[in-house]
């Protein structure tokens, strides 16, 4: 079977194992006092152009998630987020076992607008009797979404201002971030990113690593203590070199923009295809997930080859499904996807 | 500088870097669902002669320690430990965290005894009061200790006794357990672990992996939702083949027992070289950890070439070192850092 | 101003008042172990005509919503309750606190069905990549609900039909249970409760006592240490009797259904009035509270001598507000607002 | 049975309870924003001489002292305490349960010093490694302590220091103040507590409340949100008038010096019976706590007719046990209990 359901079916970067082989021998320091770290935190200072940073290395986006939160928030506080948030739907309650309650917003293609932060938040302090709810105390936004779409900087700053006006954090989880950099219609940098947030991460895992997402801290609160709570939710890595020498690795020359553009490269194919065939999506799509509405007929043959991920049933004879390309995905893939939907089209 | 401070300092034994490389480009489903770590889990079963336990891989301790005692405790529950535990002394308060106290026992040499256990759970339950203490509901044991000593079957099977008689989980930290089973006065076997305990694990971190814990569950009050748990903590690894290709290659023709041999071999030939100096060790040592007490002149001497970690000050002239050996440690490190103590201890 | 914003604005029944006087000087030990509370616990066991329950007394409602899930619920399960749920809307995040997530099901007139939670279940367990959700482990339903509106024995059936299929605990948060009981359209009695719930609670704050929720498990997984997890979570009052005899009082000769009564009726008198006006109730009122859609010139005159809880603008002319009774109405403050809404009305 | 083992075995004082009768039919609003709440406030603020402190009511002694601890930490922080903190040892891991470590240290007499938390703190900041370690956030102690000792204004200013030193938070838990601060040994007042604390309470429901304790918070760190956390945790009462009164009554003129003399000298006069007697006492006690040192025999015969708290067995012939006055206590039974002791004692 050939997969395209997500972006991280294959290992890593063979450019990343071998860094790792290379390296295997040398003795290091434990927890991410090791040169690789070192070496990764000052390329990431140098791609954001910012100093005063601090930059950890984590395993999971869900353990970042959760440990990003509780270091930005006090027990009373809770996160705004969009109710197709990652955080919401996919994290089995990471961030309410924590205490933390999530304070949900309707998305609209996966994303929310400051307007609506600042409505909740109006809503939350002209209320006399607010004592009996969660305070809004960070916003979560994920860019890429969950469904592809993209902030624009224009609707950063206005994130950003809302979060100064109610004394609140902005935190982008970019578990798929790269992607998101080399969009045609993405307007934003690592340096505005770094500007914008109090905290937001780069994420390794989809993106050629074995594993691995950047937290960026520009909020001083934030970092206090960070490297302890990272411990105490386990997600401190003994061998801190294996996160050191990946992200070494995917910031050297900015290796991570070749591999990002490689996988939307493939998934701007893909989508030319579905264009071609009349086969509508979803949703905007301009990095490497697809959300094309399949007929089931089709489907149903594709999936004697392919792997999607099925959203849900649109109408009784057609399926929203999610068709991610990555870093690894080769042309052979891709054309042999293509040429089948052209063939089954066609029938 | 050459490192004997711990057993972590370098990145993973060549074959499961190679086999990393070699499946690298195989496409397989995340968080566990693929075929390597079903084989690991099927190694595992076979290595522990038990069909019925659940074998779950996460990424570290602190880590896989927080998650199974969540999965073991209601929240009025704690947790028996010695006072020199690694979830008390050196985990951030990690289990804290999750909701649960710590119940001290003063430590010997690094171990507790049933009796021990069997007097604080008499002292609870015969207390009318206990509603304002904190009831015993596990009993968390390392094997090897934090200071390298080993627990006897005969001791396990007191634990295991007392666990029962007083409705408490039995779980056992193997964060090394490895280098224990190969000690010379070890008597425990992976059969009796997995007979004895509800719950253990078996470490990869300090055995030649780039990290990876086994958890191998017998009691199905625990095995429910730890998947979900796992996930809801941040310890389930999207790339669960990276520790499922990792395992295979431990536990393939028990691959972890030569890793072991090697590092106690190397540990023993500098027991040997403390005790042919008469420099004693404060702890026995029969596995990869060695405990000397260092003459302060001699530990300056020898710090500018060499790595410990330094315990504490034994008096004013002494000092207490730890000094581990691992699957990397090589002969040339051991003869170089013999000879010198030779040569030190002459001058 | 007159007080008909909430059914707490009043101390507590003189006959409970008295009695804490009368027994003030007699010594009795500390937390819950006084004889007033175990005549108390007998009288609700004759209630209930269950000799198998469990029964605490606690002193607030956030407190025993918190201390019950805590009690039911292993970390990796969830609530489900209706979005208009109090734990949702009035609880600071109380339950998230405490690391469950809350599963929402749209409301319909505060109300939540058992096919709406057996469509929960039957997605969450018929997805494969469940590890990513919050399992269903309890429903909370509250009765009356939030808008006043009550469960039939029917419906309470169907939901502990549904719970014991999928094993799931079902709650019922009865802060205004007695108000609940008398009303004319309710077929549910104390005996029902503690027979198709695992647990639920009898509220006594809301009325005629100073404080105090009555909590009733049937389940013994749930009465398995809930003492000392009241006392962990704060709830375990040190002079116990100060409830115990208020719940005597209160059970007495089934007090509790005079005093129910009397708010019942108070409110009657008022929706007669609201309806012989054609001010429409937007819920139906069979309880202490009404929702009366009143237009905004009257609300205004209104307000200079009343007070009532604002929910919402139903139109721009037209505002929803909350109106209760209580054990305290008096008959003289009923008949003020009654002239008042006549003569306003009539203007 | 006459009860001596705590000073929580009767109701409230009468003029609390005629004061409840009294206001119980004026409506008010709830949890807190009441009248009487609000003169009860401004009463504490003129006795601490602090008009920049917040003042919150809380029901009981473990609520407070988690609440307190919640909405002074951050989640990598611990609690520095001494073992025999009442948080320690009889509060069934609540503060452990809301994700905080205690960082133990050994007392004498139930006191802990400044220099013992200096050194503490020292070891902390010290070490490279402390990312494993729980950083110290607050120190914890009561006064009168467990054992009913005091500490002093020298000790306190000390503890300030470092805390300032330190960065951490100091917080006194004041279950039995009022006792203390009649002490003959005393040289503490409110003002000094609200000058060298951050946060510290005064304990209503050991001294002639119902139930009840009054936060006074000076650091404004603490003072934010603390309402909304309260709710959080259940601490919340809905008819905060409640407690309103019954501080108002001990506020008022000072009632609850009073109180507290009529304790204390009830003590002193069995304290001094002791003395006469040659019965040692373990601790200092110029409070209303005891802690005698009786011969077994003496005490099986009291024990026909008193009720004690036994602490532990001094040695095979002696039982250390508890003796609590309270405002309760009454002439009649203080003299039966002198006459009993010499009677005994001359046998």
């Amino acid at each position: 079977m050939i997969h395209f359901d997500n972006d991280y079916t294959e290992g890593a970067h063979e450019k990343i194992l071998s860094r790792l082989l290379e390296t295997n021998n040398i003795q290091m320091p434990g927890y991410g006092l090791d040169d690789y770290s070192e070496k990764a935190r000052n390329l990431i200072k140098k791609a954001t152009k910012k100093e005063d940073i601090d930059v950890h290395f984590l395993v999971g986006g869900t353990q970042t998630n959760l440990t990003v939160i509780a270091a930005s928030l006090r027990p009373y506080e809770g996160v705004v987020t969009a109710d197709s948030g990652h955080i919401h739907t996919l994290e089995t309650g990471a961030i309410e076992a924590i205490g933390h309650k999530l304070l949900l917003l309707p998305n609209r293609d996966g994303k929310i607008t400051a307007a609506q932060v600042q409505k909740l938040c109006d809503d939350y302090w002209s209320n006399k009797a607010n004592m009996h709810k969660v305070q809004p105390g960070m916003v979560y936004l994920s860019n890429p979404t969950e469904t592809g779409t993209l902030y624009s900087k224009a609707e950063l700053i206005a994130f950003h201002k809302v979060c100064k006006d109610y004394d609140m954090k902005l935190f982008i989880d970019g578990a798929r971030l790269g992607y998101g950099l080399v969009a045609e219609t993405n307007d934003l940098t690592l340096e505005d990113l770094a500007q914008l947030t109090d905290v937001f991460y780069f994420g390794g895992t989809k993106l050629g690593a074995l594993f691995g997402e950047a937290v960026i801290i520009s909020n001083p609160e934030i970092k206090k203590g960070f490297l302890a709570l990272t411990k105490q939710k386990g997600g401190l890595l003994a061998k801190g070199r294996t996160l050191g020498v990946q992200f070494e690795v995917l910031f050297e020359n900015q290796f991570y923009l070749e591999l990002s553009h490689h996988a939307v490269k493939q998934a701007m194919k893909l989508k030319n295809t579905f264009e071609a065939l009349n086969l509508s999506l979803k949703y905007e799509a301009y990095t490497n997930q697809l959300f094309p509405i399949i007929p089931n007929k089709i489907l149903d043959k594709l999936q004697e080859k392919y792997v999607f991920l099925k959203m849900e049933q649109e109408d009784k004879d057609h399926t929203l499904v999610r068709i991610c390309t990555s870093w690894a995905t080769t042309d052979e893939n891709v054309k042999a996807l293509t040429d089948d939907l052209y063939q089954l089209m066609r029938e």
